[in-house]
């Protein structure tokens, strides 16, 4: 083997290490169970809600979520975010963002909104958006950045409805899984 | 060429790989060109109508958009996507989500909507978000996320209109290049 | 050294390279320092308005931001974006989204919005989204995607608010950093 062969295979080594694709890694580098306890205003509410509707279609009033499956509904919000299903936990933070529905055909809305967390597991932020077919036991949308613990990360976030009380509360359970962690 | 020597190249070509930075590739790694159609309500075409004005300026209403280049009006849609430019081609998936019209000296909109695919072809989501100055032939959008059959993808969207009927129809082509495939 | 411990090299550099994870640069291999221009609808400045209120919650109304942290106002703007602090200086782009104030104990909104920069020195799109709390001196929202100059970029961007007149006139300095670069 003369030096001639191994400078040889150095350059090859060389070209293919370069020319590598991205390694994906398909198991999450980090992953997170949070809920999110969302209270609609209704007009009567007001020391307790959340969310307030801010914009509704031509007939509907901003105290009712409207007809047809809501469709054009927008509602803004600044949920407590808790570790486990109880509204009445310790909050790690609040999810702030909007949801509008978008659909007159079934129960759906085009979600996007931040998770803002402050507590002595996590510091940071978690920016997601996406559709929210709310009738569908699961549904996943994109985690499109984060900042601080969370910096540069994207991901996966599977949402479950968790329960809710008429039209006023529900309460979302949200798996994050990351699979960029930087 | 001794041991050593190859030795020393051994921990060169590890060095070098491991810091190698990531490989772009610009040949996009999947590609779909996917058409979908707009029908804004206008007070007659409930029965019709895709899409609804849910926010507008002082003065405006929400069955026509208004004057000033629609400055201020929000649209939340929940249109039928095809492959083709046809309204009656059979849908693949919905284009779901919101634009609100943010200039006051050209027709420009802030975008936000996702493709939710459901076909034989394509099982899952794309995310996007961008400015749409409509007037351009073509404009450039971010794909910031995808889910299921387009899991963690990201890319660039071409959008053009392909036509319009006064200001309640319009067709818009959209061509996604995914430079990030997993 | 025999030919086959050389090739069984190989074969571990190739093992090596393949399996490395995605080297993540945490010096910005992008950088740019953006101010803002926002100057708010109030009935009366109809010539020099940059944005507009579109939504509020029950009992508020278009001209003026709510009472209540100004909860439940959706706010879409066309901003002039200058290279330094002066409204005057010539504009490089536009900052073209919305926020909504989503918090009815301190001033918070949901931010989403595209930089468009058409100038000598830049030419492309930059989307953000995330929270910003802006009673908090800086803030850190995320880059999504960009398209241009700003190809698939990724980042962070942190925002400050450089100066306020009353409810109607505010500045913010946004000082971008790309982690991801293309």
């Amino acid at each position: 083997m003369g030096a001639k062969a191994t400078f040889f295979l150095f350059f090859t080594f060389f070209a293919l290490c370069s020319s590598f694709p991205v390694e994906r890694n398909y198991v999450p580098c980090k992953h997170l169970v949070l809920f999110f306890h969302d209270i609609i205003y209704n007009g009567r509410n007001a020391l307790n809600a959340t969310s307030v509707i801010v914009a509704a279609p031509q007939g509907a009033n901003l105290t009712k979520l409207a007809n047809l499956f809501h469709f054009g509904n927008l509602v803004v919000f600044d949920d407590p975010v808790t570790l486990d299903n109880n509204l009445q936990s310790e909050p790690v933070g609040r999810a702030q963002g909007f949801y509008i529905y978008d659909s007159k055909n079934t129960f759906s809305a085009c979600l996007g909104f931040t998770f803002v967390l402050n507590s002595t597991h996590h510091e940071g932020t978690i920016t997601l958006a996406g559709a929210d077919p709310t009738l569908k036991k699961t549904r996943d949308i994109s985690v499109t950045g984060g900042t601080g613990d969370f910096f540069m990360h994207r991901g996966i976030a599977t949402i479950m409805t968790d329960a809710f009380e008429g039209e006023v509360y529900f309460r979302l359970r949200v798996e994050i899984k990351f699979y960029e962690c930087w």
